[in-house]
């Protein structure tokens, strides 16, 4: 049920850091570049030329240690899993290209009109083409509890 | 009541992204440097140099936007909002000099055995060591509900 | 006359710094990544299992300003501009998809032994491997003087 | 004879790389925290609030290897070695806290005028600021050559 948008990443050789393997970092860093170009199709609002948003949170999970002696590309596999008036919660699962997970990313951005300073609700177009990454059934990444460890 | 740990960091102009203000993995990178830090004050378990960790989730909130041009530095202050059988979770308030807080993060840290590859309980004195910075009253980090926007 | 190695790099949103084009030191990160790859396929000396090398000097020239926005990668193009008893200066020129040039780095590389902590002369067959990437005709980084502007 | 400039940069975990020291780009991202300081102080050109800059190209020696386990701070050192019609090179010698040399960096800028996109003269009185941190004696920096290796 419901569509995804997959982003592909390269990696580079300096996102390991001296541990030998990715940056807790730079998760987000490939997820902000999935999310950017996601967020650039949403549907205008009103007469504005594209939706403008913010982060307002972020929650990750370290699922595996990625090397970039063993992956050249990652994926940024992004769905919705939640829809609020003026905010989108967007699950950004990165995977291998194999499709194993090794990090999950929820990243809230809420929508921003940046001329008024304020959030912006969505438009019922906007809710609509949102909806169309939202899945029936519930995300993996929408029921873990964060003191799991 | 309990102690805190501050670590202060200076800004770089690289730190601004496009958008004119920090981008959203630089305090990751600031909450990282004060972690390092800290764990590095976590008294040796056993015949070990030293405790290891590694990274389980992070849960980020962005309250406030900093700009370079208002601020060469801000600090990172932790404390501990939950202690596992082999986990800790530290949250990390990055704070301007005069107080204000910008971010939060809570990272879920785990005590690592590198060499067998598995957690690692806290022996009694590493988790004497935690307790001192727990605080008795619940941090607001804490009580934050993810979607809130 | 010569070979020559291209690798492409995609680009980051996070690329661009607050000026609204490419930060002065991501073309080195590009460079790094070409150089790599490309020394990786250097022939092994002696008992070694791969060469080694460490930077001795950059020149970089900055020629065209390039924005994520009409630019979703760049190639890096590398010769070989000079070869010395344990040294080699590789050109890495930066272009545009369409060829146009952007940036270009001149890396001067030594082969070093860190067993023995010190540069360790090419061998023969690495000295012919190297010597494919060398251009007959004078490349264009060779002779840009350094006062030019 | 002449002044100097002096910028002390706070070194951060991630600024290693897998290979265990400071990763090679990095002394340019201390370079440009140094020199965007020093250029804000240039008196402005005409009725300009400020001198603005472009970098035209970078020579950078690597002399040491440095890592954070030894260095908390480094320094950077900026002097002029070269003043053109509308450019300059700014020598900015990078240092430990000792004030051994660990790398250097000349950086040739352009004085611009983003209005116009064109290179500005500089004026009688950026011209006099800019000598006073010219030395009378030649600069290390000036006279290494390229292919030294």
């Amino acid at each position: 049920m419901g569509e995804s948008y997959v982003y592909e990443v390269q990696l580079r050789w300096s996102d390991e850091d001296r541990m030998g393997h990715l940056n807790n970092t730079r998760y987000l860093t490939f997820a902000e570049d999935a999310r950017t170009r996601w967020f650039a199709m949403v549907p205008a609002y009103d007469g504005k030329t594209h939706a403008s948003s913010i982060v307002a949170r972020m929650e990750v999970d370290y699922i595996r240690q990625v090397r970039t002696a063993d992956n050249d590309w990652l994926k940024v596999v992004n769905t919705v899993v939640g829809i609020g008036r003026s905010s989108v919660r967007l699950q950004q699962e990165i995977q291998r290209m194999n499709g194993e997970v090794v990090n999950r990313v929820i990243a809230t951005q809420v929508n921003f009109d940046y001329d008024n300073n304020s959030s912006l609700p969505w438009s019922d177009t906007q809710r609509a083409w949102l909806t169309k990454f939202a899945h029936a059934t519930p995300a993996v990444g929408d029921t873990v509890s964060a003191g799991k460890a």
